[in-house]
């Protein structure tokens, strides 16, 4: 247990808070996807801990991703702690200068304050605390800081899964998530139909055909679907729910338009015998069959997939490591977290979802940050939620590949 | 026979294009409603004319209407020749100068020059006809040159109507017409239904209402109550049409909305057996027993009456003087016009729609120009018809009141 008080005591809050404080100065903003200064940064930061297993692999041009492996004296196992360096843009109306890094009332101000660079420093503070104590771990801990997660992650986490780079046992994301655990997600499918009419002036409307009133047809038979598959539940993250939330139809009142465009959302839960692209036929199905009760209706139709459903066991060795750790550091049992139920995340496929469905690495969306001021104006994050990340990372990765 | 002869060799056919072209010249678009120098021209006209009997009256600062009286010998029946002074605004897109009366090519081009500063140019015509042959007539013309017709007439027409200042035995309203008859006109209501839900995210449904499925309840009541419309039957107007053309609900895929909102229109010929208050009614009180079945259906419903139905005898004597008149003029016969079936018309209460159903003066609308060239880009009139109208317009007031 000496190791251990050395690398505890080796874990040094005011570089986490520095730490994290200098990356929310250097604006990473996606759209557009100008995470490059944030890799600079974080590669100076590697080389001084003398990191010399770094390799760089991009998806396109000046967006680079990080895989930094701190080597263990056997090698067996491997942990992986992920963040990502993107933002969501600043946008306006904010009374403080979104990228001031201001530390005021206990909180650090700023734009990715809170998603995610309070977990970058936290990892950040992992790899020093362990050059620190000058201990090598037995295990590996390989750091990847990425691009694209807040567009889904395809040119980050999910090109480097796509290409094969991630070998790990277990990983920890170290997203906002009020220190909650969350290893599985529903699935999210935006559907857009466009009804197709004929138009003419209302006068000549038996010439007609009118789009608004076919939608209402197609907006019945998507509600006896939502009842339908309300039938299918799972325990924890319910049943799924399609509702047509957008309609737009006609500009003048005196035409009967040429269409009408409905959006529809599908929210559908892991684990419950339905698939992404079952449901998707299952709607196709329906109103297929609508259109032939009902000649002049004609439904075009465009399916989009913004996150796939998954679903992980929740007794893997990472989620009790991070229990016990959590634990040891705040004093009480992290509690699950099921996104999607609840929160208006997910909005893309997170970083959880290309580690476990592309590389069966059991992962955790788990870390520092009230979710609830992701994105929001006037991002912050408590700066001891940091120091507390950055020591319960450190203490699951010595429980996970020893030191 | 020798005054009708006198009459019509007066007709000055260049002095009515010359004026149409003096007045496309004078832009008095409304809106906003600047017809004030059009009204100051004209004024300089009747008296040049030597009108002794010249009335101003404005139902707002600014927006003179002109009444003048040519008197007659005996003065026991009254001709009425109305036209409007307002123009619709010129918009864009022209390829010749709006308000630049260029004749070219057998065509007056400009913003008015069907509608209908031709018509104005061919009333004043037969002022001067009777002027310059020294002919006064046994009956009375009353010339009314009015402001705010493009906007409902209420300030025109309508305002000069509602004070009593319209006396006459017949009317001719020298709109643009293809010189074909229209004595009645169907109605038009604008309807504005507000369908309140309750908001909330996709992953609460089960919290909200959602005004979308709401709204595809309404749309199919409706379509019920105009398919029961369709029963009545005007056998020159038709059928009653009620048509949803236009629908917004939502603007995020990921929220049920708070409301949606429908806009239908509703056009209802003259003389089937329901008035405007009526089908109105009938519509709430459907809407309102869908309310009862549904409890959390709330529906908001506003009325607007554009344009009230109303019906003359197709077989007045103003209707067999200009039928005279025109194959007199043009050789052929004057058709009938069912405005509001096949044509955009009306948008407003027209001025017929004032003097018939306020002053029960039998009018009719008919003049030069083609109507579908109206408030259109590019606008213009052929210039011959102008002096075919001003003929038409002369030779039916000598018929009329004799000179």
């Amino acid at each position: 247990m000496r190791a251990l008080g050395e690398l505890l005591k080796a874990v040094d809050g005011e570089y986490a808070i520095k730490t994290a404080q200098e990356l929310v100065r250097i604006p990473s903003e996606n759209p557009p996807g100008r995470e490059k200064d944030v890799t600079e940064y974080i590669l100076r930061e590697l080389k001084r801990l003398k990191f010399d297993d770094i390799k760089i692999s991009e998806a396109e041009p000046d967006r680079p991703n990080i895989i930094a492996k701190l080597h263990g004296r056997l090698g067996t196992r491997t942990l992986l702690l992920n963040g990502h360096m993107d933002v969501v843009p600043a946008g306006s109306g904010w009374t403080v200068p979104p990228y001031g890094g201001v530390i005021r009332d206990g909180r650090l101000w700023g734009r990715g304050a809170c998603d995610m660079k309070g977990g970058l420093a936290a990892i950040l503070a992992v790899a020093k605390a362990y050059r620190d104590a000058a201990l090598q771990p037995e295990g590996n801990i390989l750091f990847t800081f990425v691009v694209d997660e807040e567009m889904g992650g395809k040119k980050g986490t999910g090109f480097l899964a796509d290409r094969g780079l991630l070998k790990a046992d277990m990983a920890i994301v170290a997203e906002p998530s009020n220190f909650r655990l969350s290893v599985s997600e529903g699935g999210v499918v935006w559907i857009k139909l466009i009804i197709h009419g004929k138009q003419a002036h209302t006068i000549n409307a038996k010439a007609a055909i009118n789009p608004i009133e076919k939608a209402s047809k197609v907006i019945q038979e998507l509600q006896r679907l939502n009842e339908k598959l309300q039938k299918l539940r799972h325990p924890k993250f319910g049943s799924p729910v399609l509702s047509v939330n957008v309609i737009r139809g006609g500009d003048k009142i005196n035409i009967v338009p040429a269409q009408c465009v409905l959006q529809a959302d599908l929210r559908l839960p892991p684990g419950i015998g339905i698939s992404v692209k079952e449901a998707q036929a299952y709607i196709e199905q329906s109103l297929k069959e609508l259109t032939i009760q009902d000649s002049l209706l004609r439904v075009e139709m465009e399916f989009s997939v913004v996150a796939y459903p998954f679903e992980q066991p929740e007794d893997t060795q990472i989620v009790e490591l991070l229990k016990s750790a959590t634990k040891a550091v705040l004093g009480h049992e992290a509690e699950w977290w099921h996104r999607d139920t609840g929160a208006i995340l997910p909005k893309e496929d997170s970083d959880v979802f290309h580690l476990w469905t592309k590389c069966r690495i059991p992962s955790v969306y788990f870390g520092p940050g009230e979710v609830e001021l992701a994105h929001a104006v006037d991002e912050s994050i408590r700066i001891e939620e940091i120091v507390q990340a950055a020591k319960i990372f450190t203490l699951t990765a010595f429980m996970a590949v020893g030191g």
